[in-house]
């Protein structure tokens, strides 16, 4: 049986992060890894702060161009969606489990647009819905959603999180 | 008398922020709602992180545009003002009253412009000078200030903070 | 001796910050003072919140201008090196001693540019290669990195820490 299986690492709870992945069978990326000098996450105390995600299936970026551009909001969307994917795979590779972290603090989207593109909060969407299916309605996150000029490698999107994370 | 009147939550510190409010006379707005998975404000221990606060006078964005562009310093300093006055407003629905706040930790002004604008400090004055009013001008907060490319909406100014609360 | 003489606050540690940047005889400039309503340092419980920093040597911008455009890589790394010992500045103004900083949780380069430039980390490791240096391989940082389209005074960086510190 999957939760005896599972022990208390891998979380009993039967609502908890890991178990909300698995059972619409969503599987993680690898974690991306840093290409400079930082690491991908950090933790002080209860908070633990990811670096800027950006949509690659490493080592390549996956997604190349601009919202108002080379894409609507529709591939905006699952660009998003394949970043936090990202960001759970970082946040995992750094606890074991998702289900040390109690909620998402705060995210931030940062979204590169052409100066007329104003549909941003729809883009995010792609990256704050799965964070609410993954943690919970009832610990929804803090969000900043930003229009920049440009992202690197040419990302559409780049993705900041917060976690509130078991001590 | 209000001091009496108004109790422990409302504060009796004769300095504190919600009397620094009210003695001018400044009326907050109605707190902002979410239009997306995320929520207005989020706690963890005594930090207190906002989502990114628009100028929007609910529902409808009250002011459209770029700095440089369709909105001169003047009429920045005035939508800073007022998504200030928003995110004081979703602090206070989260507390109750604002006198639980101890400080602003960090405040973040993303002003949408053109390339070649760069009087982003002074259109970010009008939320820092209504913070230090509020706060006091012994506990001014750390800032940063950034030129985007758009913002949700097309907003000229958006605002993140980062308060240390009472716990 | 430098160790005995410099006592308790300024370390004694044999790799500690302090002497990083001795060693190789690295100055910091004078601290960066704010140019409105706000501070360049606030601390909450063991974390320092640092206002963003751009490459001013005071009072004047060392450099302006935007990444792709009037800087290439090697002078935004430059830009990038000499803001990184600003921020420093700032933190050792703070503390008295860069001893007392633990390791950078975050830092967050934001980068002037044209809409059609993606080497941004290249010019971010001038900020991350330096904070590896003084702090140390084993601590390094979470980071983000950002195209924006201005910044204040026209600079090409700015740059966002926050440092966990002794409490």
């Amino acid at each position: 049986m999957r939760t005896l299986a599972s022990g208390r690492r891998e979380g009993l709870q039967p609502e908890g992060p890991e178990r909300r992945l698995k059972e619409p069978g969503i599987e993680l990326p690898a974690s991306p890894t840093p290409s400079g000098s930082y690491v991908e996450a950090v933790q002080t105390g209860n908070l633990l702060f990811l670096s800027g995600m950006l949509p690659v299936v490493n080592p390549k970026p996956k997604y190349l161009g601009r919202l108002g551009k080379e894409f609507d909001d529709e591939a905006g969307r699952d660009a998003a969606y394949t970043l936090t994917l990202g960001a759970l795979a970082a946040a995992k590779e750094h606890f074991g489990s998702l289900n040390r972290v109690i909620r998402v603090i705060r995210h931030g989207v940062l979204i590169a647009t052409s100066g007329d593109f104003f549909d941003q909060p729809k883009v995010a969407d792609g990256a704050s819905d799965l964070l609410r299916d993954v943690f919970g309605i009832e610990k929804m996150s803090a969000r900043s959603v930003i229009g920049v000029a440009s992202l690197p490698l040419g990302a559409p999107i780049e993705l900041e999180v917060v976690f509130e994370v078991e001590t």
